[in-house]
């Protein structure tokens, strides 16, 4: 029987504030590091692993975060999801992301559906589709073979999906797979949309219209944009354009599209880029096989987030360090580091995924909270970020935990040799050296040249950044948020959050503002 | 006779602790919030201007703010830095980045060389090896034109030139004044100049070599790397490649180059976009005389920054704002949300701009601070981020202070009329809803869907973001950082804290790693 109770009512949360702190420094020091840096690590899918030696825990630590795991039901909570109970209370909604790339309990049927069926279907609808695209079967009006696939959509519609597709974009060009180039309008500046359409030769592209309502306002604008591009350059827009939508939107079954594939209500938006949201765009790129094997790592990791045992559940690892660094420790925001230029957006996407989720005041029954919920997430590749707000993490008045994430092997190969170091070998030493240097810092009689140490970091290895691990990663991050979600007893599927400034939108548009709001309105000439 | 003192021992920040808080809610209902938003604005130059109503802040506050900027002496210590005295006392040097684009003050003299002269005859000889490309007569062997340029740095020589060429790109398309394509080779990850390379045409490409110091490891890596697909392709790489440097640098006198400008030690690089570093990439991009606009603004914003008049002075009353929101409200980050896809990369220079300055734990004398200094700066523009953090910004349980920038017209002039207004106006709108949503909230007997508002933020209101806008734009908050190191008693013109993680990174590649540092060498393969 699962109890939904608050974090702080929990006896476990409370023991594991009284537990004697850590010092980062003191533990990853001299041989005791070394022992660490071995010894506190998880396997992952794909042959990566979640590295946690650089955190603020010790065996006491972590026993008490198994005991947390253990009375916040983690296990049976994420088994309830999975097996299709309404974890959406607000929205009253089954949470079915994961259904998309596996199957880890029960059939679950809703709507008369056996949902996993329903998701297995799209994908072979989309993949139909994707070999008819790359064949030639399905082409422009003058016979040609499309060359451009460009997504229309706004939030989870665009972060997700970007950020795969720039991860996996120079793995699949290297690899032989690489089928079209994919381009994104989100914005409803029309700069965006111009600009887009400005660099692509529209009588080549295909357009993938993705908004689950159907309703999105800015997807619909860019949309317009869009047929206007292609009705001057003399083209059917209805030959130049998908459409990834429910099968109750207006957009399901109209003769504007070549075609439409579907997702649905159970899938959050930012937690979508497994669902025809992602799986349109990334199929035409790089071919359905590609877009199955990042989903077959995303199933991979999926079931180890299942796993009963804290210390062989990565994700759910992760969620209680989190935890523990946002209420016990009291640290406001986290780092996400990738050494890699192939994950360049995907902080961003982790920004939504983590903010838009936890980024809650009230618990799942609406009552108000008495602590810390979601932290601010914000992060760049490294090694730039090194040379740009590194001297904040490394110097500041703040502590900013952090993620850091590396390959051991670049995508492409390519490579030169300077100074006795190839160039993947620069990249992994640094994040090797900032791990050391955050955690144990240096003294020095000047000041200004000292570094406390004692930041916080984790980090995920893997071989190289694949499909399969590209899956595997954003399956991590994804159930470490539920996890999280879980602890701070937040319903992280909702996100009531953004409605006001489209109700208030709405009224400057309609003219119908008074006070302050006119007031902007006027100044920005609306 | 300028006295630096820590924030904590003035009297006025005691005092200003001490007034009344403000309720951003209560202030900006009804018809005051009205009034306030009509009044509480300051001009910028440009006919842009910077609103701070939704700031909780009133009149009382103001002058308490006044009298800090008073008694902290930012006016006098923005003097003394203009004027040449050693303000980055750390590193022993003066601080002239605003020399670059103007001279508000008396001859600077270093080194026996007048800088201001010296920054204009950098930018003259810029100028005319950008005509020479322009016209063809510097072209590559087989005496075509060039048609791409390639920026090859990091951090500083990269974040900022990036952010603008990004933020102009298309305003110079539709101008008619686009010149060549410009891309940017940054990570030392081999992926990251691989990409780049596969992607651009060499034997058309001129690369820009930025490094002050001419020994940034990731910036010659990445030169070796391009030289050898220069080679490759059976090309002399001197002439297709310039380098940005100090006078006394490895490159400055190289025949490996077509050419050589300098800036110097006096330009720290996250302030250095207006000299050569941003100068000779956007100049070949735009024209020199877009590039001499951009410096226009700038120096235009510049000379708002040294009013006495703190309520004349936007970048010095943005900069009061922020530290009365960090230092006595105790709100730890900071978001840039520009309402302009053109300005999507801008909030990650500032990250490092404003991080990476006043990211310091010691005072300017090296003594250790008991107050909080610079805050995580992160953004997204919107409308994107709308439907993607801003569910926390709303309803999370950390109030964030915002920064919006929002323009009345778009750059490219194409929209589309949808549902009764434009796309720009939609955008608009939304920026002017977001405000009044976060001052204001909402009440809902549904805890879910209350929104408890006060959340803070100002905006900056311009008629389209046009090159001197841009450097409006830059200039405010370079001088916003510069007033908050004031303040914070810092300085923010030094970056010990990235040189412990070089240090690592060097034993790691020399394999002199023991503990935990060899432990993670050998986990990444090094």
């Amino acid at each position: 029987m699962i109890s939904w109770n608050n974090l702080d009512t929990l006896k476990s949360y409370k023991e594991l504030g009284d537990l004697k702190k850590v010092s980062v420094k003191e533990v990853m020091s001299g041989e005791g590091g070394a022992k660490r840096a071995e010894e506190y690590s998880v396997p992952m899918a794909e042959g990566m692993s979640f590295n946690y030696a650089a955190k603020a825990v010790d065996d006491d630590i972590l026993k008490g975060l198994k005991a947390l795991a253990d009375e916040a039901q983690l296990c049976d909570k994420f088994a309830a999801l999975y097996n299709g109970e309404v974890i959406n209370t607000g929205e009253k909604r089954l949470v079915l992301h994961q259904l998309t790339r596996g199957q880890l309990g029960d059939d679950v049927v809703a709507d008369g559906v056996n949902k996993r069926e329903f998701y297995v279907a799209q994908q072979k609808k989309i993949a139909d589709f994707a070999a008819k695209v790359h064949s030639g079967e399905i082409a422009n009006a003058a016979g040609e073979k499309f060359t451009t696939v460009v997504q229309i959509g706004i939030g989870g519609s665009d972060l997700g999906p970007r950020a795969i597709y720039l991860a996996l974009e120079n793995w699949a060009k290297k690899n032989g797979c690489f089928k079209l180039e994919a381009r994104f309008i989100s914005n409803v500046d029309p700069d965006d949309a111009a600009a887009v359409l400005n660099g692509i030769d529209v009588a080549h592209s295909l357009f993938v219209l993705v908004s689950k309502s159907g309703t999105t306002l800015e997807t619909l604008t860019n949309e317009s944009f869009v047929k206007d591009a292609l009705k001057n350059a003399g083209l059917d827009a209805s030959k130049h354009m998908i459409a990834v939508t429910s099968e109750t939107s207006p957009l399901a079954k109209s003769s504007d599209y070549l075609a439409a594939f579907f997702m649905d209500d159970y899938i959050g938006g930012r937690f979508s880029s497994c669902s025809a949201v992602g799986g349109a765009i990334l199929s035409l790129a790089f071919g359905p096989d590609v877009f199955a094997r990042f989903l077959d790592g995303a199933a991979a990791e999926d079931k180890l987030a299942a796993n009963e045992d804290v210390l062989a559940n990565p994700a759910m690892l992760d969620a209680l360090i989190g935890v523990y660094e946002r209420n016990i420790l009291g640290y406001d925001c986290t780092a996400v580091l990738p050494y890699s230029q192939a994950l360049s957006r995907f902080p961003a996407h982790l920004q939504q995924a983590d903010m838009e989720s936890n980024g809650k005041s009230v618990n799942r029954f609406g009552e108000p909270v008495s602590y810390k919920t979601g932290p601010v997430i914000f992060g760049e590749p490294g090694t730039n970020g090194q040379h740009s707000f590194y001297q904040l993490l490394h110097q500041g008045t703040d502590i900013i935990p952090l993620q850091f994430i590396g390959f051991k092997n670049s995508q492409t190969g390519t490579d030169v040799d300077i100074q006795g170091s190839t160039s993947q070998q620069k990249l992994c030493a640094n994040v090797a050296a900032q791990i050391v240097a955050f955690a144990c810092g240096k003294d020095d009689e000047n000041n200004n040249k000292k570094f406390e140490g004692n930041r916080p970091s984790s980090i995920i290895i893997g071989d190289r950044l694949t499909p399969e691990a590209m899956g595997a990663l954003l399956s991590h991050f994804e159930n470490k948020i539920m996890f999280q979600g879980f602890l701070w007893n937040v319903n992280s599927f909702d996100q009531e959050g953004v409605q006001l400034g489209k109700v208030l939108a709405k009224k400057v548009l309609a003219h119908e503002t008074d006070g302050a709001l006119k007031v902007y309105s006027d100044l920005l000439d609306i």
